[in-house]
């Protein structure tokens, strides 16, 4: 995770909210953007195809597939959520592992991106602190593994100011020695919005990429680099300050819209920017003074291990036929 | 540390801010007021006096002495500045004890305010987990004890979230049980200013009183409810979402007053608010909907500790004798 | 918990294992002492009543009961293991509290004695941090609690060399203020073997007394000196050296008995002293080179937080009639 | 750090401690074996060759350099002397690395082997933790690096259990990708004696090999391995329970002798075998029922982070010529 002050950013590196922003200036449908939705009491998914150049250019992603998990309630700290929530990330993932062609044999290396030691960034160093690894039992004692499991190895390589070395050759080595046949690499992700932290779950196979706002990567982990493929699992942590600032005009402007139809004269040109130009005009005033800073919410201890344990599980049953994944809760501490 | 969503507050914990505040309303010279400042390369210390009612209700905090040290610098992890630090603090509040007549014999329990497992709520129970204690040495072996010490205690009561009892009343109970002649009270606060979190310490001869900002206390930790005088020692570790929002506005206006003159075709009615009005106005958008969090920075992890070690070096000087005030990290770890 | 260098020391702080010393000296059959052991195939509960003075100074524990939790696979991180565990510790603790005349109406103040910062010592702070309060529901919001709940509380005051101050005066102080029916004091054990460490939970209705094992707690946490009932649950998570050595050495002559008949041979006088004997030899060796060190198994981290979401599961259970005892899980995180 | 159950394993990773024992059987002087020790009041600093293979079989370490830091009061928390053993490992690791032809401008990558989770098997991840890593500055921006640092990079690469991977292929992907002149590899040892943990510091320059009690390597980071000197810092932070019930028996058996000329009589057999039988003895006794546990002083937790500093400013001092080897503590938090 790294500040990305470039300057046409959407300060998001959520698909789904990038969408949402380029549907404010073109409108609901998008040319080369499907999008489906499914919900129920406690979560909505979203699955997006970004099919062609047309749709990566108006909503700021790349060209791939993205999944995402909102579940609402999900700071509440209620276990049978966090249980169910687990499952249908299992079964997502297991979907879109099938859908991009990954057979049950690959072998997979997962990546906890982060610094263990800064809360808000330690969501990948504690996935594989908690998720199950099995390839040194294929590697030491092959015929004593039970069916239905396959090669999972983890590996948390540090960051760039603590290691000194950027993170893709790290894992780049680490792919050379150990062949899986695909990475994934989880990572915490800033959004647009204080509510979407911790509640949101996002799945693409489009690898990380330097300067999609996840950072310090200048090289990627991608396929292109790795030679295999990537698919990123990414949390919310955190939110810029010039979104919340951002987001909290809007609201005011929507909460004097319906007092009164002359808002411009209660917020002269502010009023008539629209997001991106407003956004862009914060972002001039905060990053000369440092201001721009990531800010997470105050109790985000709390959240991130339980998070992490909720993607570990999903992951544990996904990955491994032989874990229920209508009870994947079992399998993880 | 709890929300203090009061009509007129000013959202800030710190006497210094609230007076700048209200400078920006009365004018740098506020009756019943008295302030002076210090300062070197490193660091700017002001001593507050609000000596009357009237200068109380102007700047919204409570008749008493209030002494603050800024630090720029002091989250750029320079050991040498840390240092300096602690050794200027053991030196203020040396000077402060007896300025409000508290003798080198006066028994002292230092309360860690707060939640240890809350990052930025952290830093009272780490002063506690750093803080040379001598009380027991006194009760257990009285004749061992080398001259120029003093009885000291020390104690995080958690918060009633986790407790389930009001802090004060835990406190109480310690005071009655144990018979110190000073508390000191060791909190995290809320600041206006993203720039002055784990930048700057205030002490205050006030007391902690409920809805001062600082949470959870119905009952206060004051000279009245517990029967000596109470010093509280506070750092500002958050800072809420409306704040953020308000400033930037600030910045944004005055960013755009260097282009035009005519900053209210921009900024409409916002422009000609004074700034609690407009944090009033942020307010009211932001508490119904529940977005008016305490954010913190997202590297906080790494400061709280230095902050915490800080103040315990700090007071370890200041309250025995036998510690010298210019050598004062060899007595902490 | 501290070192206890009485010259008659058993070295552990289980009933259970200080009634088996005593069997090996007294034959298996103790006047005074009643126990009953029930067994499935993953735990073995025994109960025990210390009936009077004869039989706690045979066994060298105080007149009361004792109920033993043995589980030897707990510490092989097996998630429904760890859920009957707690549910039978609900069954088992709620039975306790109904037999020494606890009703469902009085209120319970829970105490996590111990240090949070040294692992083996921090089960009791870790169970304050896992367990339901719900005391300041009834205080501030007495209309809004539904049924099926009591007032609980929960504080870890800290240890004696980190405070400054006896334990037991603080809990004195918090017990004067809150006004509690019955104490519950957790604290990490002592044992005498390895296997029990992590993998035993001892409830007992004799408080903790100081010299007990449980350590520095001159005063003890007791009725006569709290004025309501205290219980203690405790956890054995460190052995003494000293044991280690002298059970190494039974191992060894039983070892050797299969071998040959004359095992004095082998090991001269060792051979033919009595358990208390060799034990009181090594302690002579050990104590005086500072040997006598406790020490703990390299991975306790792993288990201590395990046990302690048990022990808070449990408690949960047993102490709200509204959460149900057969799914305790579901209200601890 | 593993389990080492070989045959005739010394269950010590110490040179000096493997050499004790060789001398016990050999006599002081062990042809191959060269030692010299210089002490002050604080140290003992021991330098040991290991000149050729009758050597390297009279003690069971491999052919090398070695260096000992003993240091009985470093855990009494003396900041002093923590300061000075930081300088004074800068100095001897400075002149180690002279010694063996390592150059200014040879380029470094530190390992920090073990488990963060572990608390005696942390103290690799909290070096790489805490020492200062340039390398990122010479590739971003080599213009701007100031005269006097070197290239120095760190990993903390986990461990087989948790990773998957043997952390040989790991650390050698890493080589080849960041390709260092030299690797450093820091790891937790096992000691026979208590009064060594967290006491010592041993430097070697044979690597890290499978099979020395140095754990889940098979491959082993050694230069044959990794293709660059490999250079191993370790510090006891546990003993296997063996070797506290041998030396315990050893004092025994030294207090009885000063009470009684025929010790034969008390003790059978065990007095007149040599420490490695009677160990083996003891072996064979506790391996069976899994009891040769490692076993580590219950209040580790204070001092392994301690010892991580003390490494950490040290390696920096030696590293840079820039930092002040006579002021080491300055350049690390």
């Amino acid at each position: 995770m790294d500040l990305d002050l470039s300057p046409y950013s959407v300060h998001t590196d959520l698909a789904l909210e990038a969408k949402e922003l380029a549907s404010s200036r073109h409108g609901d449908t998008i040319p080369g953007v499907h999008t489906e939705t499914a919900e129920d009491d406690d979560m909505v998914i979203t699955k997006m195809h970004i099919e062609n150049e047309q749709g990566s250019r108006a909503v700021g992603k790349l060209i791939g597939n993205y999944i995402t998990l909102e579940v609402p309630r999900l700071r509440e700290k209620d276990s049978d959520l966090q249980d169910k929530v687990a499952t249908r990330l299992a079964q997502e993932f297991s979907t879109f592992l099938q859908r991009i062609g990954i057979t049950k044999e690959a072998k997979v290396l997962i990546i906890g991106l982060g610094n263990y030691n800064v809360t808000p960034d330690a969501l990948g160093p504690l996935v594989v602190e908690n998720v199950m690894v099995t390839r040194h039992f294929f590697e030491l004692m092959p015929d004593q593994v039970s069916p239905g499991y396959r090669q999972v190895s983890a590996v948390a390589p540090g960051v760039l100011g603590t290691t000194g070395i950027e993170t893709s050759e790290i894992v780049q080595g680490i792919v050379e020695r150990s062949k899986p046949d695909l990475v994934i690499a989880i990572d915490a992700l800033a959004s647009r919005a204080l509510e979407r932290v911790n509640t949101t779950i996002q799945i693409a196979d489009t690898g990380i990429h330097p300067g999609s706002g996840v950072g310090n990567k200048r090289k990627g982990l991608t396929r292109e680099f790795l030679g295999v493929p990537v698919i990123a699992i990414g949390v919310p942590t955190v939110v810029y300050a010039s979104t919340i600032v951002n987001s909290t005009m809007d609201m005011m402007i929507d909460h004097f819209k319906q007092q009164t139809s002359n808002t411009s004269q209660i917020f002269g040109l502010l009023d008539g920017m629209n997001e991106s130009e407003r956004l862009q005009l914060v972002k001039e005033v905060l990053d000369p003074v440092g201001h721009n800073l990531l800010v997470t919410p105050k109790d985000i201890d709390q959240f991130i291990e339980d998070m992490a344990n909720i993607i570990a599980s999903g992951l544990n049953a996904a990955l491994h036929d032989a874990i229920d994944q209508d009870n994947v809760a079992a399998y993880t501490h």
